[in-house]
């Protein structure tokens, strides 16, 4: 079971709620009352735990499993040991993850302001708002319904935080607008000014960025992630969008809907990022271009023109992921034939 | 208009006033009593707005604009549409940061401590200090007229920071001097203890790190950027630098003046970067090498031996850029021959 | 000298002293009572200065060197200056680092909580623990004897730190177990959710991340660097870990002792680095791979599949160190060739 020290078990509950919250089907022979504690993988899940099966590779640890009951697709249902219980739905991942969130929906604090943060008086706080110690809000700010503000997190002046979104310790914020239900993470840094200036050798100087950031609804942000606010246009983040840790997007990028960017990876200024796009580790979007919807930029690579839709890309600068690994596998037989 | 809520407009102005602050000519038969208010993209601009045209791309934007009065340069001066002011000037965008600069001044907070904030007393606080919510300043500190310490900001033991330089919400500096007119932005990390130690299966020891942090005049330094302090010399970032969004500098680098480090490059301990080099995003430069004068580094790419003057490099390792793109189009042919 | 500001010196110590607190031996006719002040580099040190030879390249400095003594191998000895004192070791560098360690213990803050701390009333608070201005320390937090909580720090309900740990300035600590010893840096962010979740078009769903991060003894984690909690599993940190700024460690990694991760390298969830392994400076590790004992990963690659022991790889995909330079050089052979 999760460390009870951070995480609430909210079980049991029977397996026929479970189902039904997932809207999944139960096996036949399955008694609907049996009741489920936990969830656990395959090789760890004992009585009271739920499980689940999503990849062909993981069949003979299902066939394996101590686990009271799994979710899985109905094609693997005769692999299951005798007396597991099953749920039935073609999605067996995203049920767990609907089974997991009901045992444990997390905890949150209490809805008031700790006495050590500083809230300006002309902020506006919705009910059931929490504001965690020593965080600041600052003129103006305007918090919904639910907002959840950690300690030591920074709103600036004018900012705006919609319904059930969650601010990370020690985050700060300025110049944007945040939708509802997003998840900021700690040390996340939105709204800085982004990095445009007149480049000389009687030295730099600096282009005023009069515009914001705008980020939608269930929007994730990860820990240190960096978004700079735009030159004039905004920077817009779509609904959606997961982005990891210790990415950096600049000034004016506009991100379309259910993008994934995962950590290290940055996009550069006045990039558009179309629906759904995936840019994996460490990998790189140059500026002023259009990345197509469903575009999959692999970990390391690096975009530097407009992509195609649904194209997987790898290299740098980025081709063809088949292309690439194609080209490496010809320049390691040529360096061998040299070599021999 | 930028946001109220974020940015104040502090127009109009005339553009006789404008051209004057710029340094350029007003074009013939300009009324110079014209009054501006914003500025503007050429695309969406319209009455009272001035806007600027930079590269021969945008001409055909120009000349559909409906922008009051634009910035150009005396070449372009007959294709403006009828009507349209214009300043004359041999640099159009810098002229147009100051513009935009002279509209959006920016505003300050109150030259107060903020009654949440732990300021030691043996710290130093010039005039026109400002101090935001909850930032601290530990003892023996000194902070010169007009420094601006963000909310949440921490200043350790001893630091200075020099006159009008502002620091992020929180940031925080060890063991470093700042110079003038500096911006640091949220999260920034100087002074840390730079990454040296002797490497034993015995484990590893630290070697103290006794060096400081040396930051020149007018620099930037972009959120969650770390800067280590030097092992014995010390680390320095000359005049003028414009450093991005999760930059890291090791310990013992030196940067000259008016070098430009783009987001999440990094330069490894102990090198040193000579006047005006230009890293661009995800680079890397290798320890204890030096790279000269103007060298400009590719996007992703990683530096491994010293460069000569306005090189221009890419690769890892980086060879010259022409030779880099040269060799990826041979490995396309060459792999193209081999599967045709 | 270090600047009297951030460090105190607590020489003198005889020469003596100092042989003995390495394990070292004087040279023939050295004076054991000879005093020495301070360490420095060979081409800077003077009178009352004990410098190091570490490296075959500066015995030239060695020679010219002013130092009142040094720290070398026995074999470099007849090359000293006349009247150097010499300490002999095998481990000259290691050597130097005990004795800066000697001369610079460091000083610590006094072990007190600031009152503008908020540290709820169920933590619980070892001896000689010191906690920062505008620290934040959550419910059931337990900090050990001698933690020393930075400025602005936030650890979260049911952290646990170890004996002597160190967390730096505005640190923010969630769902762990931080070991003794342990130097934590400034915005270093320890148990944030793990980037899982379900895709889809219809809205990606976070998958409840229910694990912790457990991080042994002696470990460092460098500035701004993250590293996400378990999905159910924890993630791992192995006992004298030196992980550098910037640095990304997904959920569910487990490392080994003893690994060294360079600024801005990341490693992918799920993925195992064994002892000892070493990762250079923004290089990256695919999930779900298991890096085998002292594997050393060279700057900017990225490693995709398992390492045999003690490999030395390059590239992206990396592959041996040795083999990538040479396919480079077969790249730029071909290239030469087309091209004259």
């Amino acid at each position: 079971m999760a460390d009870p020290r951070f995480f609430k078990n909210d079980g049991p509950f029977t397996i026929a709620e479970l189902a039904d919250a997932v809207g999944g089907e139960l096996s036949d022979g399955c008694d609907p009352q049996l009741k489920i504690q936990d969830v656990a993988p395959l090789d760890e899940a004992g009585e009271g735990d739920i499980s689940f099966l999503d990849n062909r590779k993981y069949v003979p640890a299902f066939e394996a499993s101590k686990a009271s009951a799994c979710i899985v697709m109905s094609e693997f249902q005769d692999r299951a040991p005798d007396g597991m219980a099953l749920i039935l739905t073609d999605t067996p991942y995203r049920a767990y993850a609907k089974i997991a969130h009901a045992m444990y929906p997390g905890t949150r604090p209490d809805a008031t302001v700790h006495p050590s943060a500083s809230v300006d008086p002309s902020a506006t706080l919705a009910e059931n708002v929490s504001i965690g110690a020593n965080a600041v809000v600052e003129a103006d700010a305007s918090l919904a319904y639910g907002v959840l503000v950690g300690p030591g997190a920074i709103l600036g002046r004018g900012v705006t935080v919609g319904e059930g979104t969650q601010i990370g310790a020690g985050a700060s914020l300025s110049h944007c607008d945040v939708g509802a239900n997003c998840e900021l993470h700690p040390g996340v840094r939105i709204g800085t000014r982004g990095f445009g200036f007149d480049m000389s050798a009687e030295g730099h100087l600096d282009v005023p960025q009069l515009g914001r950031v705008i980020v939608g609804n269930q929007v994730e942000i990860g820990a240190n992630s960096t978004i700079d606010r735009g030159a004039g246009p905004d920077t817009v983040i779509g609904d959606g969008c997961k982005i990891d840790n210790l990415v950096q997007i600049g000034h004016n990028v506009r991100m379309g809907n259910g993008c994934v960017v995962v950590a290290q990876a940055g996009v550069a200024g006045s990039a558009t990022l179309e629906d759904f796009v995936v840019l994996a580790a460490q990998s790189g979007v140059a500026g002023h271009i259009t990345v197509a919807p469903g575009t999959q930029l692999a970990a390391r690579s690096g975009l530097m023109r407009a992509s195609e839709p649904g194209a997987k890309l790898a290299g740098n600068p980025a081709i063809s992921a088949k292309e690439y690994f194609r080209q490496m596998a010809v320049l390691a037989k040529l360096t061998k034939d040299r070599n021999s």
